[in-house]
């Protein structure tokens, strides 16, 4: 990295897909300019950088702009090399790091926002996910192997959402997924995970909030 | 590539994204089997090699299998790096290239469902994507530029469904896109792709078939 080179984040603080680029760019120590958007009043420069998917996060590294969480994430493994690598060397690794963090794309989302807006067997699928994932990640420590790679990137920051899923989902995710739990209180312990999330006190009264809204305008 | 490598892939000859993989091999000069498996009674290997997702295509390098049409692609880019890059070398045009693959994922095949299906105001949707994919292309040959790149391979798959689309939506391509009909027929005339893809014409018959299944089923 050069010393000159300008990173800023399109952010807003409840994102968890914003807290996949700040986790991957605290795992590599650079420092950025964080940028806080409003989604009801999108900046003119998210829609700048974003006319496509008008949606942050964006990364903009030396005034261009990358955007898509995952599609940042891998941007930033690919020109920072100089530490955490987070996708493996070997292709065939590779391809089940890219596996996994595209099913958490697909599934924990739009099974967490289904849980979160109360439809009907949506925990139930949720929970079949989540251990899954715990079925992948085995023994071993971090989905990543001895260290965090691209899948513990893709999914930490919805553990902010685990509270939140318990409360609206009515299950206990130390019962169901204890060793998904035993891996988020590890991931918490790296700084670069820690410092990257919000309070989860913070966020639970947040989405506990956008719910009510949600529900209210579900019945005008 | 070792003499002795062995591709296996999962295919159905009628799926976009098996065509993808069949494409990306077809660049790279890679020999593989094709399996055809049956979406209605999904065989044994499919379960054992895809168990998550159950999907086709699945590429079988050596007993090992690789899953999803784009990271399988790009596998196959990451592995057989002898000729024809799919994805370009620099970090902010690879980014650049995942985010329209990427949108080709997201849009272009459900509104194309949608428009099948018959969806009110979809047409109108799927046909200002593919004006903002022509917008992508501008005055280049390929989207990968003077030569096919992981863009082109993601998207070239569904100039199959144009004329169904046509034909659903009750609009014409080439009035509508003609940019975008240009670049398929020059991807046409690359062996790469047209000995990947279907009879056109075979494809039209499958789909119109299936639809009318849909309506029989939808109406009962």
């Amino acid at each position: 990295m050069a010393e000159s080179d300008q990173v800023t984040l399109l952010d807003l603080w409840a994102s968890p897909f914003a807290m996949r680029v700040k986790i991957a760019l605290a795992e590599k120590g650079i420092e950025f300019e964080s940028r806080e958007d409003d989604l009801s009043n999108k900046s003119p420069l998210l829609l700048e950088m974003n006319p496509v998917n008008k949606q942050i996060p964006v990364l903009i590294h030396n005034g261009k702009p990358v955007c898509e969480s995952l599609i940042i994430v891998q941007y930033i493994d690919e020109v920072w090399t100089h530490k955490s690598p987070l996708l493996p060397r070997d292709p065939c690794q590779r391809a089940h790091a890219r596996f996994w963090a595209d099913y958490v794309d697909k599934k924990i989302c739009s099974l967490g926002r289904m849980v979160w807006s109360a439809q009907e067997g949506a925990e139930k699928e949720l929970i079949e996910c989540f251990k899954l994932l715990e079925g992948e990640l085995g023994d071993k420590p971090y989905f990543g192997g001895e260290s965090l790679g691209f899948v513990d990137v893709a999914l930490v920051p919805f553990l902010t959402w685990f509270s939140i899923l318990e409360h609206c989902g009515n299950f206990s995710m130390v019962e169901e997924c204890p060793t998904l739990v035993a891996w988020a209180h590890r991931c918490m312990e790296k700084e670069s995970v820690s410092k990257s999330l919000p309070d989860l006190d913070k966020i639970f009264g947040y989405f506990m909030e956008l719910k009510k809204k949600h529900e209210a305008k579900k019945n005008a």
